[in-house]
C-alpha cells in the first residue's frame, strides 16, 4: 500500500479535530463585550489543542516524508494515534467548561500523554520497518523532545491536583518546546542527497 | 471514471464519521474524575466504533486497489456503504447513552449488519466488473470473514434482548476477528507479478 | 487555475455536507425500539439528503470531467453551488422534526431549486468558456432532466401548501429520475475518441 | 516540504470552517414560514462569512499557486491564518443570534482584522522566502485592497458601538471590493511565461 491515501485520510481527520474543536466555543447568551468572559478559559483551551494539533499535524507530515511502503502495522498505529488525538476536542471542552479545574486538566494531560506515547509507538514501527541505516532513525537521533515530553505530561498530570495552572504552564511549555525549529528531519534527507 | 475522486471522495466521508461520532461525547458537568463514569459506556462504544470503521476504512482502501474503473452501479454501491456507515455516530451515541440497553444495542448492530450487506454489494459488483480473473476475487478467496460476520450480526442482534453485554461481546468478536492481519490481498498481487 | 484544487475542494464540502446532516439524528431519549418512532420523519428526510447530495456529487463530478480549465467565473458559480447545498441539512432537520409540515416541506423544496439554477448557472458558464463544439454542450444535449426538475420543484412547493406528502412524492420523483443511468457524459467522451 | 499536503490540509480546514458555521443555524420550532424570521438575522450572518470564506479559499490558493517550497515559517503562519478563520463560524453564530448588537458585530470585525493580519503575515513570508524578483510580489503590486481592509475593519469595529448596521455594511464593502476579479496573479503568471 502506498502512502498518499494515509496521508489524504490523516490529514482529513486532523483537520476535522482541529476544527469541531472549536465548536465547543458556543456563542454566549449576552450580547455585550463581558459576555465573552465565561468564555475565555475555553478560549485558552481551545488554542493551546490548537497549537497541539498544529505540532502533530507538521511533525506527522514530516515523519511520513520519510516512508515509502506502509505496513499493516503502521497503518493501525497510525489509526491509534487518531483515536487519543480525536478526543482532544472532548477534553478541551472539559477543561475549558471546567475553568482548569484539578480533574479536567489531569485528563487534558492524560490524553496528550497516550497521544505522545501512540506517535512513540508509530515512529518506532516505521524505524523497525526501514531496517538499519533508517533514515527517519538518523533524523530523530536521540530524539531528545520526544523522550522529554512524555515525562513531563506526568510531572504535569501529578501537578494538576495540587496547582491547575501549573499542569497547564508544563502544557504549554512542552508545546514552545516543538515550536522552536527543529531541522532534524530536514538534515537527514539533506544528508543523505550529498555524496 | 477514474477511481481517484471516487477514493478521495470516501475517505472525505469515513474521516468525517469517524471524527464526528466522538461529537457525542458531551464534557461531563462535574469536574471530578467521578464525573468522567457516566461517560464510560459512551466511551465504550466510541472505541467499537472507532475500530470498526477503521477496519471499513483499511478494506476499502485495499478493495479499491484492485480496481481500474468505478462503473456508475460501483459508484452508487459506494454511496449505499457509506449511507449505512453515515448512521454509525448515531447508533453508538445512543447504544453508549442507553447505557448499553437491549433496543439500541440491537439497532446498532442492525447498522452493521446493513453496512456489511452494503459491502458485500459493493464487493460483488467490483468482482462482477473485471470479468473472468477478477484479481479482487482471487483475494477475497473463499470470504470466510465476510461470510462470517453477517451471521454473528444477526446472533447478537437476537441475543441484545437477552444479554446485552453478549451483543457486545459478540460486535467486539467480530472486530477482533477483521483486525487480525489478512493478507489475501497483498498475496493476490504478489501472485500476480509472479511468473 | 487548474481544476485539481477545485474539485478538491468540492469534495471535501459535499462529504462534510453529507454528513453533517447525519448529525441532525439525535439519539433519542427511550431505549425501546418504540423510542425510534419520532426519529422516523427525520429519517426519511435525511435519506431524501443523502440520495440528492449523492446525485449532485455524481453530476458534479460527471460536469468538471470536461473541464480543463477553471475561470474565475466558474469558480464563484461553484461556491454559489455549494452554498445552496450547505443549507440543505438545516431544511433537512427541519423538514423532518416538523414531521412534514407544509411550510418546512416547502423551503425545502426552495432550496432544491436554487441549488438546481445554481447547477444551471455553473453548467452555462463552463459550455461558455468551452465555446463552440463544447464537449459538456453536447453531452447534456437537450437537458431534459435539468428543465424537467425546476418545474417538478416548482410544483411540488405549491403543492406542500396543500398536501405535503405529494410535494415529498415528487422530490422523490425527481431523484429517482437522476438516478436512472445517464450515459451522456461518457457517450460523448467516447464519440470524442471515436475517428 | 512540498506544498501538496499544506494546500490539501488548508482546503480541508476551509472547507470544514465554511460547512460547520452552518450548523449554527438550527431548525426553528414552529412550521410556518414565520418561524423562519428570528433564523434572518442567523442566515444573513451566514451569507457574509460564507462570501468571506469563499474569498479567503480563493485567494490563498491562487497565493500558493506561486509558491514551491514550503518553509517550516510558512507552514505556522499558515496554521495561524487557519486559526483566526476557525474562528468565523462562533463569530457568526454570536452576530446572528444577537440580532447585530454592537459588542458581537465588533468582535466579528476583529477577527476579520486579525485573519487579515495573519494572510498579510503569511504573504510577506512567502515573498521574503523567494527572494528578489519573488512572482508573488510582483503579482500583488501595491496591494491596495490589501492595505485598505484593514483599515476598513478598523473603522467598523469603531463604528459597531454607533450603528451597528454600519459595521455590517462595511464588512459587506470589503466582500465586495474582493469580489470583483483581479487578475493580478494571472497576469503575473502570464508575464512570467511572455518572452
Amino acid at each position: 500500500m502506498g502512502k498518499n491515501r494515509l496521508e489524504a485520510f490523516s490529514d482529513g481527520v486532523l483537520a476535522i479535530i482541529i476544527t469541531i474543536a472549536v465548536l465547543g466555543l458556543r456563542p454566549p447568551h449576552g450580547t455585550s463585550l463581558a459576555a465573552l468572559r465565561p468564555v475565555l478559559p475555553l478560549f485558552l483551551s481551545y488554542i493551546l489543542s490548537f497549537v497541539y494539533l498544529g505540532i502533530y499535524w507538521n511533525n506527522h507530515h514530516h515523519m511520513l516524508a520519510t516512508v515509502d511502503r506502509v505496513t499493516g502495522g503502521v497503518l493501525w498505529a497510525n489509526l491509534h494515534l487518531l483515536f487519543w488525538l480525536s478526543l482532544v476536542p472532548f477534553v478541551t471542552g472539559w477543561m475549558g467548561a471546567s475553568k482548569f479545574a484539578a480533574g479536567p486538566t489531569a485528563v487534558y494531560g492524560a490524553v496528550l500523554l497516550l497521544a505522545a506515547i501512540a506517535y512513540f509507538v508509530l515512529q518506532s514501527l516505521i524505524v523497525a520497518s526501514q531496517g538499519e541505516g533508517s533514515l527517519l532513525a538518523r533524523a530523530i537521533g536521540r530524539d531528545l523532545k520526544g523522550k522529554a515530553s512524555p515525562i513531563i505530561y506526568v510531572v504535569a498530570i501529578a501537578a494538576a491536583f495540587l496547582a491547575p495552572w501549573l499542569a497547564g504552564a508544563l502544557y504549554a511549555l512542552v508545546a514552545v518546546m516543538w515550536l522552536i525549529p527543529d531541522r532534524r528531519i530536514e538534515r537527514a534527507f539533506a544528508a543523505r542527497e550529498e555524496p
